[in-house]
């Protein structure tokens, strides 16, 4: 079995969120043979695989996902997307890039690395979800959960999200913002606007802490993260009348921000804004993650030497973007990164993956492992 | 036939706009006996009378509509909207206040000053439309366009609508502020939220335009009109997702406008707040009536002194609350006025009028009549 093969396999199966199509046992029945012990945790509608070779620390995982975002407009393929087709040096299909490739790649250096170190030091784990493109409640989270419960401690974690932006390994993701919601409601009090002495406008009452929201500078962002961004993604106020003074503006946003702030001091600093104005309001958060990121260690080290080494490239670190499931684990203290294939394709018609990258990163991969565990 | 016995014949006939169910034609079989022409003119679904007797100048108007709002929630109702039912000195239903009330009385008026003045000065004519509650197209803008047409001009116009607001003549409008709507689009680029910099958010940009328009002092009103108001009355931006910047900002405002501002001055002020802050925006205006104002002359005198007389009351000037067909008719040169019955129950359930009320009404109609015409 090759990368490519591997990774063409799991393409033919159609695994749109939440469903897992078997991607998971098909990689099981590769794992176990080299002294895997597989786990599956289903929790609701989603499929996990948790699998570890040895009992010993440093426990070094590769994490991913086994689901794909929908096909979309299948029409608009060039091949079909669920037919992984090979032309003229890439790999055509739903998954090629984000991130079945990924997978093929990880299982087949993981072989490789296990038949020339069978009494490698430490631990090899897989933590596979399929539910990472949809609510990501059942997948890593609950997983992660079990994992801490019993006191199973990742050390270096490797998501294979695709990572790269023009050549396999130019980019690697060492973090990743932080996403907070907020659903914002002003009240006021609605009336005809022939008397507007009678009502109260709550567009009119919060229109300039919402001006002063919207040029708040948060924080200057630092090294790694680029300055805390605020968006208003949605918002709306009336009855759809003309002469109807809304009663309620509702508005929501969202910050992206830094390790220079904290979903703390966001909420804090909003609430402020909105408190100076003598609003009538209601506030819900919603924490999608914190931000994180793995500023040094030896995985980083690790993964930034096997690149030079496999590529002759030098990796460049960032935490743009958007998130990843590696806000899940982080958290546990585990040293996370993201290396995968090139991303320009991704959730897009005619996802593709150049076939010698996926060749690239698998020896990329087994080199990691043996920089970490030899 | 009395006012009472006229206003129920008119509520139990069921004319929500633009229906008419008959009011015309039963008014214009009083109308007729008393000398006027009549002049059925109907356009698109509307239904609106011009009557008149006799030929001379100055021509004395009264206006009105025969169309109701509809009764709403009928369970709620104390007596049945269209059964016009007489309780304890009250007369109940559907447009017994706005305004079949103030037909009757009009329509009685007329025939007691007809039968008493045959040989009247000038001329008495009736402009009734059954489209006043609705779009206001195909009414009285349409039969003011036919008697602009072949030269017939109104000096002295009385509207029946319910002016009074505790007891019968204690206000009277001599005039309404103008209305003007505009729906602004402002445009940005819809992007994810996760990369601003490829985005551009149309609420952010627009946000302090918004709030200088919000804190816009428009100007003072005057003797005879409040400040003019400005209010948002319908804005919308978002595709409903939480990681995607708006594309586009919509937002709806109204302006209720004194003779202190006009259509124009105000359109050239928004457009500069606009453009003050470097927006990309499409703006479309509705110009829903230039305000009118009647501050002296004959008709106000003898409305004034009528008043007096019946019901020994100051009656107080304003230029408060909705539009009406008043504005169609002002910007001919006729002087206008509104006079009618306590507004309080208007467009809702239990819409009702005190019967003495409509009795003094149609004393003050009659008066006002001798004033101008003898």
């Amino acid at each position: 079995m090759s990368t490519i093969e591997l990774a063409c396999e799991l393409i033919q199966r159609p695994s749109v969120t939440p469903a897992d199509e078997g991607c998971q046992e098909l990689i099981g029945s590769y794992l176990q043979p080299l002294g895997f012990k597989l786990e599956s945790m289903v929790f609701a509608d989603t499929t996990n695989l948790w699998a570890r070779r040895g009992t010993k620390a440093p426990l070094f995982c590769f994490a991913g996902h086994t689901d794909v975002v929908p096909a979309g407009a299948e029409h608009a393929w060039r091949f079909p997307p669920f037919a992984a087709t090979r032309h003229e040096g890439y790999l055509y299909g739903r998954g090629a890039a984000d991130m079945k490739g990924s997978l093929a790649a990880m299982v087949k250096a993981t072989q490789r690395f296990v038949q020339k170190h069978p009494d490698h030091q430490g631990s090899i784990a897989f933590l596979l979800t399929s539910d990472e493109e949809g609510p990501f409640i059942n997948g890593t989270p609950k997983v992660i959960e079990t994992l801490e419960a019993r006191q199973e401690k990742i050390d270096w974690c490797l998501v294979g999200e695709p990572s790269s932006t023009n050549l396999v390994g130019d980019v690697v993701k060492n973090g990743r913002r932080g996403s907070l919601t907020g659903d914002l409601v002003v009240f006021g009090i609605q009336g005809h606007v022939a008397y507007p002495h009678l009502a109260e406008n709550p567009v009119h009452k919060a229109a300039v802490a919402i001006a002063e929201l919207c040029a708040e500078h948060w924080d200057d962002g630092n090294q790694y993260f680029p300055p805390t961004s605020f968006q208003i993604s949605n918002l709306h106020a009336g009855t759809g009348a003309g002469n109807v003074i809304p009663g309620e503006f509702h508005l929501q946003f969202n910050f992206r921000f830094s390790t220079e702030s904290t979903a703390a001091s966001l909420k804090q600093r909003v609430i402020a804004i909105l408190d100076a104005h003598d609003l009538d309001y209601s506030l819900q958060w919603k924490l999608n993650g914190e931000p994180f990121l793995t500023e040094s260690g030896r995985l980083l080290e690790a993964t930034q030497m096997a690149i030079t080494e496999i590529t002759e490239r030098t990796t460049e670190l960032s935490t743009a973007g958007g998130t990843s499931d590696g806000r899940f684990i982080a958290p546990t203290g585990a040293q996370v990164i993201e290396l995968g294939p090139v991303n320009a394709t991704i959730h897009k018609v005619n996802e593709c993956v150049k076939e010698q990258d996926l060749e690239l990163l698998t020896d990329i991969y087994e080199r990691i492992l043996e920089h970490l565990l030899c």
